[in-house]
């Protein structure tokens, strides 16, 4: 039993029972026209909430049977009006009645137990619920719906079958024999590879929609660092309204474009910059960068020359382009004269042109932003944004790397077989074919009550 | 169409729309087994939202069908994920089928034009919703089922039965016969007030307890007015859990004792007591406190001799007996010995004997506050809460006092009759048998959304 609308006042609020007794322990303390225990499943009944002979409300009361529930047993869930004071009292009857507060993720938890949900599935319910943008939502979505688990139990099966073969070899291993082509077995195993590899590529993806992609934006003082980084901030293009409820992000300094959620990093030190009085190097920023996903390089074109920028971008090329994707950005286009403008464009194609002051170019540059990124998840494909996932994918991808080994070095098909067992218990991690007390209560952990 | 639960995140969030085509504008975006419109009331329906092709979410959608409904219309609840992009989402494709946000209270007040609910009842939801206490709950509750509706439509019949004595006298008035005694229409005149007295009566309570009973704690530096204040506050008897979702008070001088919401007023004035260093007078504190309705007069009884209380308290009560009422508290009641105690005890007998400090007595004082203050109200019984309703209570009342001044003046039937009309008008105005645009707006513009 939880509440399992959002926490404080609200018209209306729900708590959720599940389990064998809940109609009947909701019974002791409802009275409409019919039981709760005698209702249909996926009906709703009208009645009255009792502590004793004190009335504590008017309720609907949703009847759920098992197995079509959500925890796949018999389900209620009351809707009563939105007091805290309400929830409360009837959370507290509901307990001298016998129910017990939910843990959080119990309700999911037990979804997965009674085999309504693989663990994939189940985990994508917290991040559906914690998304805050399109591309989280979209991942979290096509994971609940079982997109990633079918993925993963289309390469098991292959796994599977490979391991047949190999064990069977085992079982003849005196006479022998060979089922299977050594080179069909190795072009196997490295299909398989490659399957798990893109699911491990797409993390690094997954990961910075899902918490957001660290920008940073670098630059000599005075380029217009500061006045870029608050243009950005206005152009917000998420939902944006004033109906009650929708709270933007507290954390100032990220804005979501195009349903991408992008973090600028060091702003503190952006927004500084006009107390800065000698000339800083592009070098001392370097550090504070590091940890950023892309970088957008500012140069005031007013004041740098051409062979200047060419040093500028060599520079900062050479230092961070592998750690991460770079955008030359010219500022201050506004003020220079159309033939300079198109000079600099002619040599540097891949600048975006902007004046972050009167907010020219703004459109181009987010959409490079975004192209830079990788945009949004293909629909329909997967995306892995978990680090349990990430690790258990790159668990059993070690240990293809031993069975390719042990093949390639005519290694007995004993050890070969270990790794290759290695690799399924990884792959069945994910999903929870494999799995333990601890894992579990780690992952449920992490929901909130009421789910 | 308006989200129903409190804002935010939780772990399901609800939708609610009402009127005449939300089943098939919900239709619209809904896949499932049945249609929303082909659904028998009071049944759930699972199945997907869709914006275009893309899937927003899996969801149960309850359908309630016109007039056994809140608002009397037909009416969809979709309780979807609860992530606030999902919220969201939902709500703008429903805003581009054709749904629209619903105002604050709206609907509520179209259960008060369908002819669900009186205005008196629509107005105690939203007080249900905000009660924070079992004292205000209570009222809420009464009002809603309709308690005070009742005792005013028996005060309107009354009054329409005099008003048609009255009247048929006047149609009759060339002829100079009386239908009616002078003196029965007087004694009904003055029934009907007594009716009217006792609800106007009770809004010093009702406003009390639904808005917190302000307590003032006086007494000379160093009585341990602060101690005091600290142990009240510890000794908070309202649900106490470590549920999520229970925020205690924010304001940190209010306590809930026995159900009764104190307010503690001038509460920084006391904490700093230890910062006074010439001793202030009892007179200093009258200024700050008069807006108590109760006070805890506190004495040190190491220190003060009976005349000396004596002396304070005659001065007390002759300052404030009328505004508040007074409890006189023994502090220290631990550092004097058993035969003084006694002494002191006998000689004041109605006074608290504590020890602030170490937490003695503190109970009985807790019961004398909740007893002064009038205890929670009778099962049963109506408290008035609104400050509308007290003025047209009010206005009543006064129309009914010209009414028995022109009975006994002998004034013509005709001028009574015009303040029988203004009496049953203001009357009506509280049920809203007589409304205006403008009270409906007032009154649901306090409303939170969603309901």
């Amino acid at each position: 039993m939880a509440i399992a609308t959002a926490a404080g006042q609200g018209a209306i609020a729900v708590i959720r029972l599940s389990g064998k007794n809940c109609f009947s322990v909701v019974d002791l303390i409802f009275q409409g026209k019919k039981k709760v225990s005698e209702a249909k499943g996926n009906t709703i009944l009208y009645g009255s909430i009792f502590e004793g002979d004190q009335l504590l409300d008017e309720v609907l009361v949703s009847v759920f049977k098992s197995p079509f529930t959500y925890t796949g047993e018999d389900t209620v869930e009351i809707s009563c009006h939105g007091s805290q004071y309400i929830q409360q009292r009837i959370l507290e009857v509901l307990i001298q009645k016998g129910a017990r507060l939910a843990r959080p993720g119990e309700f999911t938890m037990r979804s997965f137990l009674n085999g309504k949900k693989d663990l994939l599935q189940a985990e994508a319910v917290a991040d559906l619920i914690a998304a805050e943008n399109e591309a989280s939502h979209q991942m979290a979505m096509h994971q609940m719906r079982g997109g990633f688990s079918d993925d993963l139990s289309k390469l098991r099966d292959d796994l599977v079958h490979f391991a047949a073969l190999i064990e069977l070899e085992l079982d003849f291993s005196q006479e022998d024999v060979e089922f299977a082509d050594r080179d069909a077995l190795k072009n196997l195993v490295v299909a398989i590879r490659k399957g798990i590899g893109k699911l491990l590529s797409s993390f690094r993806l997954g990961n910075a929609l899902k918490n957001g992609v660290p920008v940073a934006i670098a630059g000599e003082p005075n380029v217009g660092k500061s006045t870029l980084l608050n243009a950005l901030l206005h152009e917000e293009r998420a939902i944006v309204s004033d109906i009650a409820g929708t709270t933007r992000d507290t954390i100032e300094d990220v804005v979501v474009l195009e349903g991408i959620r992008f973090r600028f990093i060091d702003t503190a030190g952006i927004r500084e910059t006009k107390d800065t009085i000698e000339q800083l190097g592009i070098e001392r920023t370097f550090e504070k960068i590091r940890s950023a996903a892309l970088v957008l390089v500012l140069v005031d074109i007013t004041k740098t020359s051409i062979q200047g920028i060419e040093q500028v971008w060599a520079n900062i090329n050479q230092e961070l382009r592998k750690e991460a994707e770079l955008v030359l950005v010219f500022n201050k286009c506004d003020a220079v004269d159309a033939d300079l403008l198109k000079e600099y464009s002619t040599r540097f194609r891949e600048a975006a042109v902007i004046s972050a002051k009167n907010g020219l170019g703004l459109d181009s540059l987010v959409a490079e932003m975004v192209a830079r990124v990788g945009k949004k998840p293909v629909k329909g494909s997967t995306v892995v944004t978990n680090v349990r996932h990430y690790e258990s994918l790159y668990k059993a991808d070690q240990a293809l790397e031993e069975v390719l080994k042990g093949i390639e070095g005519g290694i007995s098909n004993d050890f070969v077989a270990i790794d290759i067992r290695k690799s399924l218990f990884h792959l069945g991690e994910i999903t929870g074919t494999i799995t333990s007390d601890e894992l579990l209560g780690a992952i449920f952990g992490r929901f909130c009550i009421g789910k």
